[in-house]
């Protein structure tokens, strides 16, 4: 029974991979955080078309049936929606595309990586959607640390924040698209921030909508719920968390990320 | 004329090239960074080891008559003080030594990225050279990412290095270790935390006394002052910065750290 891949620079991912684990309950999955040459935020889009290309090679070989790239700074550099015959799934298009189905004053912020803000691919596939919206974009290279430090309810990471959102108020948002699988952890000091208003979108509800549909439309062949239960919750294969990498503190904050009750076997991904 | 290697998994670095730039007036060096791969403070050792030894090869291709890493969690992975017959520095021996020579209490503090303190290896080697010293480790993981954003001189900073400092308070240190190439650009911060009497030890200083010493004894041949001048500033060729990836950030933050005046030129290496 095939796979769903999921490729994300680290772990933060696997805020996608939590989401798609809860939303689909008949798929399982193989996850490879490139932790051994993370973070993909701080450098050059020739880099990370490497790297990316590398990693999907790998989660290939294991003959996975769609490929889903959780990171928001490798999605940058995708431009098609399939890899050798398979489903390619980046988080930009859809992002924006949730984006857009919320707002109503047409106007959203981005929040992302210093790559994903460079790379302008939020700005150009809302523009693409609509000629009309207003974009503002803040670069916040600080919040990845801040999330894998465990500081996400922290008055410090709280400052960082509202320095970050400062140049944003007075665009009047109604919508901010967290553009770093990292971010939703840092939702409940947005929500401080910001106030319940402000539509919050995130790659990983994204993700799991889109795949729910793509599931449904036969553009990925489902998994079946009455195949053999080498299962751990009953109903499907445990996933995989590969990393290529293997300090003890990501697996530490991956099972921060991913909460109690995510039947997970962490492998070694030996990429050199 | 042969160049002295330095080698750091990125720009921080270059507080190590800059100071050596300054104490040797007529050497020219080779700095190479794995920006690509950046940081290594995050990751395991055996990860570390298999960089370094990639990152070296580079070097020793340049003709370089002696290798320094100026990175200290990649030199808590060296165990030699040569490399295939090349004088090799790496900064934690030298580092402990300078501690221990300005400690009058022997209580000395440690801070360091997690690989750099998971390691131990400043501990170790301030054990082996005093058995009786007080050591105390601190990993803190946000302030590389700080100096990279160039918020070295910022309230959110200060508020950051006050939390990691919290604990190390009651240990009565009179030294502090700066474990990490990137520290240094913190210097002013700390002095206003900590006051002038505590004795901050720093890798640039350390590495540019000791290469003082062997170029003088002869470990390492010295450069001529007399050689062909191809030089920008009038007595030596200019160095050379390698970098793995070029993101434009790295040049920015590359230059604060240099200053101005430090005649340089930047170049790509390819090591994939």
């Amino acid at each position: 029974m095939a796979t769903i891949g999921i490729f994300d620079s680290g772990i933060g991912g696997l805020t996608v991979l939590r989401a798609l684990h809860h939303a689909l309950p008949h798929e399982s999955f193989d996850y490879l955080g490139d932790t051994a040459r993370l973070p993909y935020g701080s450098k050059s889009p020739e880099t990370i078309r490497r790297y990316l290309a590398q990693n999907i090679q790998f989660l290939r070989k294991l003959q996975v049936k769609a490929l889903i790239v959780a990171c928001n700074s490798a999605s940058t550099v995708i431009d098609s929606d399939h890899w050798h015959g398979l489903p390619l799934y980046g988080v930009i298009e859809p992002g924006a595309r949730a984006a857009l189905q919320v707002s109503k004053t047409r106007r959203i912020g981005v929040l992302g990586t210093r790559a994903t803000v460079a790379s302008r691919a939020y700005l150009n596939a809302l523009h693409r959607l609509d000629p009309d919206v207003h974009v503002v974009q803040q670069a916040c290279p600080l919040l990845v640390p801040l999330v894998e430090e465990g500081w996400e309810d922290d008055p410090v990471t709280e400052a960082i924040l509202k320095r970050y959102l400062d140049d944003m108020h007075a665009h009047g948002l109604d919508t901010l698209i967290l553009g770093c699988t990292h971010y939703p952890v840092l939702k409940p000091a947005l929500r401080r921030l910001l106030g319940d208003e402000m539509h919050l979108v995130d790659s990983a509800q994204v993700m799991a909508q889109r795949l729910r549909e793509d599931l449904a439309n036969g553009r990925i062949s489902p998994g079946q719920v009455d195949a053999p239960h080498h299962s751990v919750d009953n109903d499907r294969q445990p996933s995989r968390i590969w990393t290529t990498d293997d300090a003890a503190t990501f697996r530490e904050v991956g099972a921060r990320i991913l909460g109690p009750n995510t039947h997970i076997q962490w492998q070694h991904a030996d990429l050199y």
